[in-house]
């Protein structure tokens, strides 16, 4: 992975707004930029920052449980604070030519901000909170980027193909999701993408269902929403399915909900507004009489963190560009008795949707 | 539990410091207050927040995912958003009398914190960032808490030795992580607390270890550390050992770490400042010679949150009190050939620490 040249553009773009050096908090805007790939136990617990300025310089500030694998990964110069990152980068912003210094308003807290202002205030700099800066860097990916979630769509689906072929009627759905997990890390991954959703019956009404001691019947509907992380990228996927022969009206459902899936991928092009996306997914939901039982938006973009830029909302005006990815997620969702939800991820491209999923799965019932 | 009577405290506090509501966003905060279980995915997917007025009233808002689970778990009036939390809240500020409203500062992001401030100044109220102070009342337990705490200890517990009985050496760190987590589920434990450490040979050097592909060898040190969840309520236990006999350098180290640990239990009471702890188990390390190779805090206190205050590091000075929940975790860290850390949970009380842990599995060498 290129990082340097990614810490070249993102250069550029903070000399256009005339800024000296920034602090990168967010993980994935850090690892995005420097290969750096620790963990941080919530935003409290912070394995460390990134200095970048103006003038190519870049240093990476961690705390001494982290230095070792900090510079084995990242090659660049490690600075170990020992009384907390403010206090280090005060010293730091000291000998740099930093007249205006910029921190990301959106992943830092308002507390830590307090004592940035306080910090900026007694060396006389200029402090300027910035939103999405390295997002929206993140959003187009490169075919480096592309060929590691492809890999990590086909190990996600490898996993959900072996569990599925062993589901039966009376598993628990938290025994379905621990196996899911267990099988994940035996196939190579680094960890799930996010907390596996098993959810049968009545449960699967939920869109963020959590795994319940429910066992599940050979009649209700169940959805299995499941991703890993290989190589720091992610894989997102949902499959919805009754393990007995299904009813009508879940064929119905589950129906109309593959026809939006498909109304929504074939809208994909380059220049097009996110929400037209959206629009022509839930215009068939709606259209078959169940538009207030798809209450949240189509999609969302994937790479190294499971949910990023692009939103595929109602309400986003932006335009779509080659090389981003986005999954195409429509459910319905009927309290008391269940719902269905059928995800898949696609890659952007000039000539339309390139469909990152080959697993077919119970998607045309 | 009694959320009224926790919010009934808080609101004395607020009227001492003439705050007329406040919003609590930190999850475990919100928890604390309500019963609202929902965890958030980052502090960018809030599934909720509380308004707490002084004169008694309190909301929870949160989005229409979670309206279902906050009104059966929370028994308050749940006020759906739509459009975000900041619009829901300037229509709700302008229905109570609030000239001083305060929210969480080490728990809002900057950019959110902007948002308020601009909403504050159109209503013409004062803006008062808060830290801290929910968890000052999380810090001391209730008998109700420290018996929710003792199970989930207990079933810990339960699960290591399950999992120990089973373990031989050519097993991967990383399948007896996932082992470990599996039997956690299976014993009924809402999840893990953290991402469990299983570290063996020179990665039990690492204090946050994270399992990988190494196959454990009977002659090296393993260390294990692991928490789960029981009705809200965290465990945290570390043991490490051999699985074959122990060499003298292990057994040396081994044993310098057994007697910090106990050196700073028989240092609990109440009325003593936490780094008195800090400094009873630390004496014993450094004056075995090994005192830069324990780098980290004794402890930290252990609730709804596994990592909570209070801290017993070398720098708090702040008095321990009956009924605050603490770890003891001395360790000593060899780069190259590993480490040993050894950790307990404890009461405060009258009469000093109250061990949790019934488990005495190699501890004593």
């Amino acid at each position: 992975m290129d990082y340097q040249s990614r810490r070249n553009h993102l250069q550029e773009r903070l000399q256009r707004r005339k800024i000296d050096a920034v602090l990168i908090s967010q993980p994935d805007n850090r690892r995005y930029l420097s290969g750096f790939t620790a963990r941080d136990h919530g935003i409290e617990e912070s394995s460390g920052a990134l200095l970048v300025t103006t003038t190519g310089k870049t240093w990476l500030l961690t705390d001494s449980r982290y230095q070792l694998q900090a510079e084995e990964e990242t090659g660049l110069p490690v600075l170990v604070y020992r009384k907390g990152l403010v206090r280090l980068l005060a010293r730091l912003l000291a000998t740099v030519d930093c007249q205006r210094f910029a921190f990301e308003s959106h992943y830092t807290l308002h507390s830590v901000a307090l004592a940035y202002a306080e910090l900026a205030e007694k060396r006389r700099i200029a402090l300027i909170p910035l939103k999405d800066l390295v997002e929206a860097q993140r959003q187009v990916k490169s075919e480096t980027e592309l060929s590691l979630i492809r890999h990590a769509v086909s190990l996600n689906e490898a996993v959900f193909t072996r569990i599925y072929s062993g589901l039966s009627a009376g598993m628990s759905e938290t025994e379905v999701a621990m196996a899911i997990e267990t099988a994940m890390h035996e196939a190579g991954a680094e960890g799930h993408s996010f907390a596996t959703i098993v959810a049968a019956g009545s449960n699967s009404a939920r869109p963020h269902a959590v795994p319940t001691t429910h066992r599940i019947k050979s009649s209700e509907p169940i959805t299995i929403d499941m991703g890993l992380i290989l190589n720091g990228y992610c894989s997102d996927m949902t499959r919805s399915f009754t393990l007995g022969p299904a009813d009508d009206r879940y064929l119905t459902i589950h129906r109309i909900v593959r026809a939006a899936q498909l109304a929504g991928l074939a809208a994909i092009r380059p220049g097009i507004p996110m929400n037209y996306v959206d629009r022509a997914a839930r215009k068939v939901i709606e259209e078959a009489g169940y538009g207030r039982y798809f209450g949240h938006s189509l999609g969302h973009g994937v790479g190294l963190a499971v949910h990023e830029a692009p939103s595929l909302s109602p309400r986003n005006r932006r335009i779509l560009k080659a090389g981003m990815v986005v999954t195409v997620e429509p459910g319905i969702y009927i309290p008391g008795w269940g719902g269905v939800r059928l995800e898949n991820m696609a890659v952007v491209r000039d000539g339309g949707a390139e469909l990152l999923n080959h697993d077919a799965t119970d998607l045309d019932l």
